[in-house]
């Protein structure tokens, strides 16, 4: 990979600054957690496993930076309930915090020096990034076989390096299947409003030099109907226990649309983004942006004045509509509830735990 | 109205130049033929009906200019095949100009003085744009009997008086409902690449005053679900025999989706648009224009250099997905095939007849 979508820089979290591309690939230098939580909002950076490993260097820096005297529990809560706040329905966000906070929380209870508390921050935060990036790869592996040979993959948004802490995770099975010589195209939804499809898949596929094919939100069903489309495959922001799967707004669309041309449809996800604390779908909370974001376009109002317009960020697909879930763990085949909850129980993950 | 989408002024083409709205609202005047040619083919207007309007006014204009040693049988050949050349999907434009053709031939045959072809061609052409309002009006009280109450009705790209000459085909329905206070609102997808439901249906309609809000493309399936659509209806360019509607790409999508959750979707067109000599959708021509529309967004480039776009600007939907079709003689409900065949025949224009 030859940039890096997050990292640990000193006491500083360098962000490639994702609104900036393709165009800029320029990365912004955040020094306490109130600039970490802001970059979150802005979507400077964006992805669930992303924001949940920027926001756990976003603890990192906070501790690095507060004086030894107010370095304690009380400001290691606030620091986490600022982050937290920031996105409401990627779970690993909620996941990579409680980890740090769990940890540090044993450390000041330890009596722990500051110095102590502030390194096994940094450490848990760097782990939370490396486990991020092999997990993104096992996924890869895994979902490698579902792909045929000479395949044209459809995916929506970006669940890329650029959404990780690098190789993706509906882009890890395109990246692990074309290692294999398996991909004939991506074809990569724009994804209005924010274009992650344009802007963020196809630069970074086309950095790896894996063919991409932009299309319009639109097209994705004429294609089906049209036999270009082999499968789809996306990531997720939370995945509840019955397997209904929230991620980014037209998600469902294209599922309804491949079930009814008998076309594979794919989500692939680390298991810290399966929420076992939400029965199904209709409990995740969908973040409603502001309207302004779909009004307006590369900074040009495209609708006359006093239009109105809705801007939920994301959608959730019912788990009757998904072939698979791909994860670290392997992949799960319906019925999804039952496959899920076996690998949170393999992984030591249960309901009721606040993982 | 309080504004004209193309009209007859002097021996010019007025044109509102469809590319600038919402910002701007100027008029282009045309004075040839290979003017309003160029107009159609970068969409200065666009929309079935007004394409075909427009091109009958282009005959008229260029007639106008031509010397009377000129104007003969040859030079109105020459005219009416650049403007059928200039966009393939829509089947309006053929048919006005076949009439126009039919027309003026004609007065050729009969040995008819130039001043006389030239008298002929506007009124036939002016005859033209005013049946097509006509024909909208008739479309919308007829369609607004199949609007419940209260209705959230989505559209797709703009069937409205801008794609026509004036008053619209699927916002003509929207309009007339609205006279019996049946809208609650219109919900408009934007309608990438263009943008013609963010730019063009969200003008008109707050112009005249209906509620509209702007939704992205890939809203539309989880609105559905939602239960926050009551109908969908949009525009056609082209009807198939069989009852499959070419439209704007992205229409097929919708109406799979409408489908999935038992919404009406409805098509609105006038039967000029229906062509008895193309058996079913797959035989429709559809047009592929430049990838770079799709690339670039209100003059920037969204995707990165080296990556290509599809730009296919029309689907089919098939006829199976369609609730009814609604035509200036009235409300066709399935079989679609024999309601079409029967309103053509009570209009007198069938199969083979060019029409």
């Amino acid at each position: 990979m030859s940039f890096e979508t997050v990292r640990l820089a000193g006491d500083a979290v360098e962000l490639l600054d994702q609104r900036r591309l393709p165009e800029d690939e320029r990365y912004l230098r955040l020094e306490t957690a109130e600039e970490v939580a802001r970059a979150i909002e802005e979507m400077a950076v964006r992805g669930a496993p992303a924001i949940g490993v920027t926001a756990a260097f976003g603890v990192a820096v906070e501790l690095a930076r507060l004086p030894d005297a107010e370095l304690n529990e009380e400001a290691l809560e606030r620091t986490v309930e600022r982050l937290r706040g920031t996105r409401p329905t990627a779970v690993n966000l909620a996941w990579a915090l409680e980890r740090m906070s769990r940890a540090l929380r044993a450390e000041f209870s330890a009596g722990a020096p500051p110095a102590r508390v502030r390194a096994r921050s940094r450490e848990l935060a760097q782990r939370i990034c490396e486990q991020d990036r092999a997990t993104c790869r096992a996924i890869g592996e895994a979902g490698a076989e579902l792909v045929s040979r000479s395949a044209r993959v459809l995916t929506h948004c970006n669940a890329g390096a650029l959404a990780t802490a690098g190789y993706g995770t509906a882009l890890g099975v395109v990246r692990s299947a074309s290692r294999r010589g398996k991909i004939r195209t991506v074809l990569a939804c724009e994804t209005r409003p924010f274009l992650q499809g344009a802007r963020l898949t196809a630069w970074e596929l086309a950095r790896d030099g894996i063919p991409v094919t932009l299309i319009t939100d639109s097209m994705g069903g004429a294609l089906m109907a049209r036999g270009e489309v082999d499968l789809a495959i996306v990531g997720a922001d939370r995945i509840a226990a019955n397997g209904d799967v929230a991620n980014k707004i037209g998600t469902y669309s294209l599922a309804v649309l491949a079930r009814e041309h008998g076309i594979p449809f794919y989500v692939a996800a680390p298991l810290s983004t399966v929420d076992p604390d939400t029965p199904s779908g209709d409990m995740i909370p969908i973040e409603q942006r502001a309207s302004e974001e779909v009004l307006t376009l590369a900074g040009r109002r495209i609708a006359p004045p006093g239009v109105e317009a809705l801007h939920p960020a994301f959608d959730v697909t019912p788990a009757r509509y998904v072939s698979a879930i791909v994860t670290e763990r392997g992949v799960i085949e319906p019925p999804l509830a039952e496959g899920l909850a076996r690998q949170l129980s393999e992984a030591g993950l249960e309901a009721g735990e606040g993982t």
